[in-house]
């Protein structure tokens, strides 16, 4: 059979593809050329898949939406502290190309804005981008010259926004050599697959997703989505973040990316702009992603099923005791209704056997809390027992963690689970310990 | 045994309890005679449980944190569009006394700021907003006169604002009788477990967890939310989103709430407040709870494991061909990637059998991939069955039903499913149908 | 004959009366049902003749020149620093009705301003308004009752700001007992005859031309062009400086008054109004008067003849002496070049006469440096007496003082000069006297 | 005799040299390295005479002061509207070095922010700044290359201004030498006796009064000291007005000046800055001034006395009819009130005679007015006859004309009328003709 997805996202174009309204940015003739009937749309899984429907071999020059990528670099490189130092985190309210500047410092009030942007540029270099960005896209990226030396050519206001950055002591370097260098960084080529796998890279706790290269670490990527979620969308932060509710960052050429965390990332291209300098066909292809698949971040999901499946006692000649059956995911929320169970209907019996093997994700505070609990039990009286063919519980080294850490073999197991020894003990605090069988 | 939830939320406020830096609000003589050392907090999960510790019996005056309440109401009572003719949704970018009103407009830039906060007021009127908070809250609250007289002595900016509303035909209403009814507003008497109900109501889509009442639709829980991710902190918007994460609303007397879609609502009490107006020890508690919970939105969570849990061969005496062990959450990306393991690697035998006895939730993108893979598969010539003992498979009406539309046990299964009979057919498209099988 | 006057004045309305461009005020029915094609133009001279053409008959609402005239009694009554304490003097570069208000006082920025003139309003009171009012115009005015409560009846605006300025503290009266009177103000009933007198009044230095009464102190009337020189004309405060350059205040319902100090008050009536709120044909008659008289404060007047008409040798059988015949104005310019000359080139004789018969105006500063002169050269050995046939040596008691002050009979003459014995001394320093003969 | 005026300048100096408060400007090492202490004083009349007290030999960098006569260069050489297309001339209420741009068209608000500055240094070149202020100082100023490289390393913030004017297409040429001009012009070195002959060149209506060269039109001078009256003193504007009352410009090195129309310029030196940027003592100087001579523009003069000093019956033998013997200054307001009396009271008798003999001006409106009386009074069947000795009648060619033209001997008497033949007749319009007599 042949996957349904391309026909999903074909679908969702062809809805999307009749408004021919909005205006090609004009300010050079590279983008004034453009056809301004292109419309593309990638999709980018965090376990690697690439989809790109439409014209998705059209290249286009990147530009705003590099500042994300560049933020990360540079968050990677010297820390958050040293970046926050040069640029903020508050949503301007202004359109793209306002000076936004914090009155007394001269701090640009955050990275998505151009004065933010050419900070950042200044922080990492150009080197450090095209090495960054092919990182990111899991490819080389090249510069458009044209492209670049058009936009040089009337880069005056970005000039005047790199002096004042220089006069405040936010950029040290050479404004001329800044400007020219972002403007090299917006005139990297790319195209919907590429920018899905970035936004997916960043979804996907900053490791790329086909690469499996930790691109940026996992603090990165969660500041990056942040100030994605809140100043992306220039003066339209607002509405966009009540209608689509994904973080998200669009364009001057036409592009617009999301990323959903955990994911995936998206990403759309038709060059016609609204007056915001979004991308008119961009905008609506979200908002229908986001209303068909449930994007919005603040979209409740259905409540998840109970944490405990069944209570049983234990099978005949196992000895008097009760089972837990737990399934799906152990977090907190399911972790403290489980908890308040066993707090309002004790266990009868002395043997209680905590049965995992239907639940497919441990996070690391549901582990602290089941392992809390098991040693509540053995205070109150009780021999508990783990039931753990998966090797569940053998926690990640820390919340932080991702793949390529402790499970390299991205089975969604812990590295050594499988292999380890058949029913070792786990140390529940105060010295306590509960058996965990391997088998159920 | 003893759920250890209350030891963990008291160890989180020691923690922050030891900073006695901010100030208490002084323009009245009610908020100036708090005592400044109270602290408390409460936390209300999605299914109903509350748990409220430290000074969690000492009620305050609700002020700024009835706002995200209030304009709910509004929407619910009015609809969006009718709202967003009077209030935006733009980060104001300043503090909560500013005017920000749109230049030609008047409009107030949202309702997280006092000018869009009297303008909802003035929308749904003190008697709606006694009964919907009460509904919130799940009990009835009452106004603290004295807190509403003095406040209403020295109301004379929001007079000022009321006024100019009413000069651009925002406001209708007698501006003095608006604001007398706002003031009453903010009176209104909370404690934490108050507050930590009324968030989870916006955390459950609508729902008050405990009553099971729908206060407000989903979707109005959804634009509730999204307006406290991006204006619910004032001007340290971006700061709070980058470094908690979550959608939260904070008032002059010291509360602090946030709100966890799908989880939990939290709520904080503690009078001595920042620069910014927001609670000093309040914004602490959330900072050590984003931290320990992994709350904060942009958290990308470990990848799940694989939806397919095992592929293999028809056990012996069932003919020829493979079963498919699904596990965890049938959503888009889970299914995203067993379809296209299906296309990659096509099943060799004619039958199929997709086991869903593991899957926990079957979300609605999930299932209408679900199905079409199998109508794909149909058409390549395979017979396919489905052992779904729990129901999973008979869909929720739409996505977004909630429980009490559909399962109105809880148990997570859509009613009906339990009672439904055996191995009934299910149409996947183009008059395909693949039989259900419900044991195992 | 007929003094041409009325014809000059009346010749520039008719080049002026053409352009039926601008708009009437609309915000209450009285004001959009004045007849748009009225216009009127009229005169009043510092020493009381008063000139009015066109539709002069017609009456209409002061509105916001009153503004001016409120502000001058405020400072007259409570002094400067009291009202600089609430009303500042920086120019806005806004409209009339923004609140421009400073950042942390609330100090509203000018009195030409709503918000300014206001809490002008507040400190002064509708009574004292009344009366001052009535000295300005040398009439009793009429408030226009139904302007009055059609005004009140949408003065949202108005009152949003006295909310706003109690909540700063710079208005203690109740904000609608305040808007009440202020709004009674702006309905006074003028014609442009009052308005002339009015604006006459200021141009004489506080006193009014015609009754002779001292409304103001000089200081106050200072204040007051200086602030509708920089203030008057709301955003276009340098455009209308530049090209008129005569302090001036306009109002809505299409009045527009000038004062030229020293010399005349002008008021043009013509309802319609540019996109600044000044009536199109009133900005007209003023550029038109500017250019035509040379009324422009920063026009250079040709340059004054020299202050010594002649250098003689002294009449035969009067000894020997030089007499030097001075003309004009004695004032610091004048003075400057002939203690120069002295200097350049000392008298050779022993008697120096200096003729102050051709002088008609012996400014302060002039005649201390007059008689400083008249030391110099008696310390240098000559014999100084000034021939002074109108008593212009007589000083004033001082700088400031003005008509009424010591020339009660206004011909220029000070009091007493004319009866003062003939030939008296003059003391001009170190005990030095020189003689004054009061013939030529 | 020695003339006083040095001792009085100097007195005022001893007077406000007390005061040791303010800070230096510190931003370049050579404005930080001046002498704190420093003060000095020069004066200027129109007539060309220059005094200097104090350390008036101490030079120094023109800096802002150069702001209103590169103004003037640009509005001579390129006309007043295309002036005004690149730069405005409203207030900006903010401080210097704010960028005050207009919002959609990028035009400076005025020209003496630097914004503004910069544009107007554009538009005529560093040549024409070189030989313009040369022309208006009297001397060749030479440029301080120490300043002049110290500023250039620092003038990142001018760049950036430079750069975001022409991204506006405010300004053309290349932004880093049109920075580098600007910092060459505030680098051309000064003392106060440049300063004052600079101002008086203003105040002289364009015309260098010691060398007698029209450096500017009348019209461009009228229009410089507009700009300075509302927007020379930066966010001080308003409050400079009311106080001194005088067109001014400061700069930052420690200089003011001020330019008092048809008397005299005024320039102080003093390092010392205040919060503005205004020199302290140097704003304290020109209080002093102000107050004492009386030069505040809205000081209202002493009323003049009456133009007709006397009208009597014509001597015996002359036949029937009566003499008015004028007096002052021939103008708008003097004559309305002599038409008015001739009006009240008219002559009895047949023959007028109109004595000139002691008027000292004859303003252009003045004799126009004097003219149509005597056509009037023609037309009422009188002989009109004026007695003109001085040839005051014989008008300047304009209103705009000044010294030099017509008027070359600077007797105040225009060219010619010297040398007339006695009794001309003077034609006053309808073919009326007066005779003119040349001796009384």
């Amino acid at each position: 059979m042949r996957t349904p997805l391309p026909d999903y996202l074909t679908e969702v174009l062809e809805v999307c593809g009749t408004d021919s309204s909005g205006e090609l940015a004009a300010y050079i003739p590279e983008l004034a050329a453009a056809d301004p009937d292109r419309l593309a749309l990638g999709l980018c899984t965090v376990d690697g898949t690439g989809y790109a429907v439409g014209d998705d071999a059209v290249r286009f020059s990147i530009q705003s939406i590099s500042k994300p990528f560049a933020y990360a670099l540079a968050l990677a490189d010297l820390g958050l502290d040293a970046v926050l130092a040069k640029v903020g985190v508050e949503p301007s309210g202004e359109a793209f190309n306002e000076l936004s500047l914090e009155e007394d410092s001269g701090r640009p009030l955050n990275p998505m804005i151009n004065a933010g942007a050419i900070t950042v540029h200044a922080l990492v270099g150009m080197d450090r981008v095209r090495r960054g960005f092919a990182a990111f896209a899991g490819r080389e990226l090249a510069v458009d010259d044209e492209v670049s030396s058009s936009e040089l050519a009337t880069a005056d206001r970005n000039r005047a926004i790199a002096y004042m950055l220089r006069n405040h002591g936010i950029v040290e370097d050479d404004p001329q050599e800044v400007v020219a260098g972002y403007t090299e960084q917006c005139s990297l080529l790319v195209d919907v697959a590429d920018l899905a796998a970035m936004a997916a890279t960043l979804a996907n706790g900053g490791v790329q997703p086909v690469t499996g290269e930790e691109v940026v670490p996992r603090w990165v990527a969660r500041q990056v989505l942040s100030v994605m979620a809140t100043c992306g969308m220039y003066d339209a932060a607002g509405d966009w973040f009540t209608t689509v509710g994904i973080p998200a960052k669009s364009g001057v050429s036409g592009g617009l990316i999301g990323a959903l965390p955990g994911r995936a990332g998206l990403a759309v291209f038709s060059p016609r702009l609204d007056q915001h300098g979004n991308s008119v066909r961009g905008v609506q292809v979200f908002e229908r992603l986001s209303t068909d698949m449930g994007m919005h971040l603040m979209e409740v999901p259905p409540p998840a099923r109970s944490l405990v499946r069944e209570r049983a006692p234990l099978p005949t000649g196992d000895g008097h005791g009760e089972v837990f059956e737990l399934q799906g995911s152990v977090d907190f929320v399911g972790m403290e209704r489980f908890l308040r169970e066993l707090a309002d209907e004790a266990p009868s019996e002395s043997a209680v056997v905590l049965d995992l093997t239907r639940v497919h994700e441990v996070r690391d505070v549901g582990r602290r809390m089941l392992l809390e609990g098991a040693r509540r039990l053995s205070l109150d009286g009780h021999r508990v027992e783990f039931v753990d063919p998966d090797g569940m519980l053998a926690a990640f080294p820390d919340g932080d963690s991702g793949p390529g850490e402790g499970d390299a073999d991205g089975d969604g197991r812990p590295d050594g689970a499988e292999s380890a020894a058949d029913d070792p003990l786990v140390d529940v605090g105060d010295g306590i310990q509960a058996r965990v069988r391997r088998r159920r």
